[in-house]
């Protein structure tokens, strides 16, 4: 290490322990730097298997803590100490610790540097693992693991740790912890799932790419998602649309490149997102960027069109089609542009050569299977907006938000789309139906948790969040009641122009106080 | 017969006499009225066979005269006479007959009514020849009856008699007369290559349904072509696009139905026609509606779209190139719009609409056997547009007149295309290309004979017709050079910029000299 970097960092360090120093000074409270080096109440000093610069130890299987969420860290250490986390050297040196002081250290190595990778000789591109972490194993319903711990696997809020640079040792049996049970102190037992649909091989070669990631500085291009995985992703018994390999490196595969962009996060696309008056994006709708079965596919859509729709009283061609997503699911009203994008711009262009790549072979104007969302059963009892709204904070909010608004990265950007509100798709979208909604959850919600709610539960779950405020349903032109009968005449699943919590759902004024009423809130 | 329809007629009948006396009065002739009644040099009258109203006799196998073209009869007297259409009984008569006694008793019979139908009995619509005088046999390659006849199978001009209300026998007769070989007196042997597809059974067919249909009046929706046959149209080995009975009887299937409409007759669509800057249509170069196989069939195009095109150096969806079709081929830039329908607009959604429809089952994004031209071997000797002005007069002027102006019925309505001038593809068309050209006229020219060209008369006819004067490259923006090495790069395949006859094809004002020279000629 060269002595001009040495010297930077001690300074840096220098500042950090000063500006701790002065907030803890007033209430008495240990830095969580001394209680690293020293420990506290007997129990061993953090640094001696963690280290001095918090980057943990390889050889003997010590995670790297430099840069971790803070109050992640702090969860795992009340994991250890109440034993929901087993492990046997953390549990005395965690059950040490007073809840202040696992604040306090948690919080000093948030703020260590978390370096630019571990394992120099990997070549990551080259990884096996690669394409589970940035694109998803779908075959396996398995999205990618960059879909929940964000951009380069640098981790998302308290919830989803960053596992970019970590010693891939340490992730290979946390996986296999989570495998066998032994580790299951996550929200909604997700990583059991997760980890339950991979092979030895599959960890070992996943838990090495992840390692091998810089945990700072840009994200390296081969941690972007793919147009398309280099490796099969489609369900059994489901069309399998094209692979990477198969995507021309030409100016046809270029507009491809952009479309599959733009599918990915239309609302902060550079070009889509001016036609975008919410935070969503055609991923959300349609899983693994359009390719998984019964979530909606665009290859079973792709050959569907032109067609006649009721929504709109006439002939759709695939671009309409495309417009009425930004019109409704992507609430255009609301946009700078105002409104969806033209049928020859390049947006749509874009996007139309991402949908007809992605659909080749199939034959044109046949019903595929795994089309749309596969029709769920009647639920056994009428479904209850109630006892959604429980189901939604033990299954839901953990993405979601406990107010359905989504985990946002940027004003733009979300890692989890909002469900209700000024920025979740408007009363015209397709999802606003009990029955959509219900059908989309049960066959794709959780994410890497499909089939695992009953019918009752998808049922009840999209009742409580299709209940909600949403934004207007663009064809309103002044009265509601002209509306429904247009546009809503199934009233048995749909509660635009219900009264629900006091909303009087759709009209005019009722999204505003909802949105006083979420500022309100303590 | 009502007694005062008969007292109509006859004040018509005195009315003609009168006129024909008048102008026959002059140099002595005969009228056509007593050369009819009385016969002439020994001759026996016409009307013994042909009976007093002209309308022939069925049970005799004597046909219809009453409103057949004049010069059509005319030319069948003299093809009596001359031995060239053999016929024991005529050829004594026509012998009879002075020149001018042939024309001014062809001059009265076409004057008579011909009367709305012969066969009270039959039941057209339901006739299983209506298939193939409506639609055409395109499994053997052949046109409906209609296309060279005309609308209800009226006639066209001098060369194309009226078949509708011709007796059934005579019809049938005269198909196996020209299958023989026993007739052959019409231009190219067109008519022979038409009855040798015929079998026995679809020539009774044909005849009977022809006879049925009435010769004058509205044309009954029956006569009319249909959006798709009822019968299989596929030639062998290729894609079989679907059948009429599979046309849904909804709104998507209106919407197929004004496609069709307007792919058959763009020019004199009342909506496609206001973007046509010409007399074309789509089916110009799209045989049988855009179903035929190596005559760039529709089903094998829709699965190729979108597709970057160096054309307009970019991406284009199916609706982008429908609107290069309008913007060359169909020459938009002179029209009332000047420009092409709007990618979104109902002229590209119904045809949109019918182009989806036809390609059914079609695998996307794969190329189908048949599409396109198929491409040609080299000529043995090089093109030359000299050869291929004696194959034009020889094969072509018969349908697309002497200066390639076509065969128009109405200003914008064309039974045969202009293949050069104002009303042709203008120099953007890939038609310009000789070996496009040339491709094209192997495969599917002429009408009704295709594959009867050598190859070598195929790139000589092409030269001869891309080597003509047409309306300018709508991507000329004043200078030539420009354009040429912009977009006219193949220079062996293209005359544009070339000087050929004098004019200096695709420069200003080279088509408004060959357009005054057109007029100037005698």
């Amino acid at each position: 290490m060269p002595a001009s970097s040495v010297s930077k960092r001690a300074l840096r360090r220098g500042l950090i322990l000063f500006l701790l120093g002065l907030s803890l000074a007033g209430h008495g409270a240990e830095s969580g730097e001394s209680l690293a080096r020293q420990g506290a109440g007997g129990a061993p000093p953090c640094v001696t298997c963690h280290g001095a610069d918090g980057r943990g130890n390889a050889a003997g299987g010590f995670p790297s803590l430099a840069g971790l969420d803070a109050d992640y860290q702090a969860k795992q250490l009340h994991d250890f100490a109440s034993g929901q986390r087993a492990n046997p050297i953390m549990a005395p040196i965690a059950k040490a610790l007073s809840d202040e002081q696992i604040q306090a250290v948690a919080t000093y190595y948030a703020g260590l540097d978390a370096g630019s990778g571990q394992d120099d000789d990997a070549k990551p591109g080259e990884s096996p693992g690669r394409d589970w972490v940035v694109n998803g194993h779908w075959q396996a319903n398995q999205p990618a693991c960059i879909a929940c711990h964000g951009d380069g696997a640098r981790g998302v809020g308290d919830q989803f740790p960053a596992l970019a640079g970590q010693h891939a040792g340490y992730l290979e049996a946390q996986l296999k912890a989570w495998q066998s049970g032994q580790r299951k102190n996550d929200a909604n037992a997700v990583m059991a799932a997760v980890a339950n649909a991979m092979t030895e091989q599959q960890i070992k070669e996943v838990a090495a790419y992840l390692a091998a990631l810089p945990a700072a500085g840009e994200v390296p291009e081969h941690a972007r998602p793919d147009p398309a995985p280099r490796i099969a992703d489609a369900l059994n018994d489901y069309f399998q649309p094209p692979l990477l390999e198969y995507l021309p490196d030409n100016e046809f595969g270029a507009s491809v490149r952009r479309g599959a962009d733009i599918f990915r996060h239309t609302s902060s696309d550079a070009e889509a997102g001016r036609y975008v008056g919410n935070s969503q994006s055609c991923v959300n709708c349609h899983m693994n960027n359009g390719r998984q079965a019964n979530a909606a596919p665009m290859w079973a859509a792709w050959g569907q069109y032109p067609a006649w729709r009721g929504k709109n009283h006439k002939v759709n061609t695939m671009a309409e089609r495309l417009r009425g997503c930004f019109t409704y699911s992507q609430n255009a009203q609301a946009s700078e542009a105002g409104q969806a994008p033209a049928a020859d711009s390049q947006v749509i262009v874009d996007l139309m050569s991402f949908l007809f790549w992605q659909s080749k072979g199939t034959p044109t104007g046949e019903v595929l299977p795994g089309r749309g969302y596969p029709e769920l059963d009647e639920p056994a009892q009428p479904f209850s907006p109630e006892r959604g709204a429980a189901l939604y904070a033990d299954h839901c909010a953990l993405c979601h938000g406990n107010d359905g608004q989504g985990t946002a990265l940027t004003k733009r950007r979300y890692q989890f789309p909002p469900l209700w509100g000024d920025q979740a798709f408007n009363w015209g979208a397709g999802m606003h139906r009990v029955n959509t909604a219900a059908a989309f959850i049960h066959a794709n919600m959780p994410l890497g948790k499909p089939g695992s709610l009953s019918v009752q539960q998808a049922w009840d779950l999209a009742a409580f969040i299709t209940s909600q405020p949403r934004p207007q349903d663009p064809r309103f032109k002044g009265d509601l009641e002209t509306t429904i009968k247009d546009f809503h005449g199934n009233r048995a699943m749909d509660y635009y122009g219900k009264t629900v919590n006091g909303y009087r759902l759709g009209a005019p004024g009722t999204l505003e106080q909802w949105q006083r009423d979420l500022a309100d809130k303590p």
